[in-house]
């Protein structure tokens, strides 16, 4: 099959990068479809690891730039994985990382990098909000999105409708907690609002808002530094 | 004075963006030249205040399109500051963000808006490393750059040289403690090696090496982040 540029309703994404790519085969073999190996792909550990695991996993492997050329810009990208898109439900039993309308694909494969580093491989995302099979934010967390559940949901609401037997955590400029002061009860739900806008006061309501303190030099803490910092002292023992 | 494509060795950079150009003229009025002003920049608050600004501190504006053409790509940016770059040397009595080669602008603006947050305005970079006035540094920091201190060192020993009298805590994947066990003496440097390499082994010889324990489901904590971590630790009483 033809590689197309990527559009959030296509049944099919890429991994790009031998890293990323090496993800998918490890993590998800199932929905690995095709990989793309650049003519300047020099051989070496990675592309070595890279042909075992496709012949292992029956991937069809295909040499051309032309799947480059419509993929991806001038970055460095020697290998690329199509994969199909599935479903990965969250884990009701554990800790979820919330992010509601977060805008930058970066910020989120970022942030699920991290989660899975902290071991909480459970992130809902509240639309509208990045996409979370975006080549982008697939590259961003080098593969980590391979070993992580996600599911999108329409509202708050309907997240809390599924998964509302936990602790909520609302992260807030305006909230009532310092995070050092916080004992977390599991499963937890640690939750993020927006880039520029934060999560709405609504939130204000939960009776557990959280606040990593920060002098007034800087309107905010950026995004994934904040959900990093949150995710730290979670799964920090005190 | 023509706007020209910056050069890591011009005497003059740029602020990019309204928020930036806000800093720059409340925090370095003295070193700011001339600002920009794009004709489709809208009246509003942002636009007022940069006005204000440059009013109060007697800075030239210049109306019209042609430096956003040569200073940015197409981004969203109707504000651009030009300034003289200072020089800003730590203080010595004060806790350290020491960076070894660190290579991306974007990682290094992140990393001095955290600090700035954090109340840790001293930053040393370690050459060769992103350069600290690159407008990408600056608008990754949302001007946060303008309101620290920042010093460059052609080698580790030369920055011991000047700033020694202190703890130093290298963070590796391989160091002996893990970051929620360490009591932290002050003035410390908290030092951070390149995004890909880390820090050479040579610093395992150091006392307080510190590690941010993670699964081994990645290989290693995005920089911005793992610095993140530190700091909130650091700065976050026990």
């Amino acid at each position: 099959m033809k590689p197309e540029r990527y559009k959030r309703d296509s049944a099919i994404s890429y991994a790009l990068g031998t890293e990323t790519v090496i993800e998918l085969l490890k993590r998800r073999p199932d929905c690995a479809r095709t990989v793309y190996i650049h003519p300047d792909f020099r051989a070496g550990e990675g592309k070595k690891l890279i042909e075992t695991l496709c012949a292992d996993n029956s991937v069809y492997m295909e040499y051309g730039e032309k799947p480059f050329n419509i993929l991806t810009q001038k970055e460095n990208c020697f290998a690329i994985g199509s994969f199909e898109k599935y479903a990965a439900p969250l884990d009701p039993s554990r800790d979820h990382i919330v992010l509601v309308n977060p805008s930058n694909a970066g910020n989120l494969g970022t942030i699920i990098r991290t989660a899975s580093g902290f071991g909480l491989p459970d992130i809902a995302v509240i639309s509208p909000g990045a996409d979370f099979f975006d080549p982008k934010t697939i590259r961003a967390s080098i593969g980590a999105a391979f070993s992580v559940r996600s599911e999108y949901f329409a509202s708050f609401d309907e997240y809390i409708a599924k998964y509302g037997e936990r602790t909520a955590y609302p992260f807030m400029l305006k909230a009532k907690n310092r995070l050092s002061d916080v004992i977390f009860q599991h499963p937890a739900s640690l939750i993020f609002g927006n880039e520029a806008a934060g999560l709405p006061d609504s939130f204000l309501s939960y009776p557990d808002t959280v606040v990593i303190p920060h002098s007034n030099a800087i309107d905010s803490l950026n995004l994934p530094i904040a959900a990093g910092i949150a995710m730290y002292a979670l799964t920090t023992a005190k």
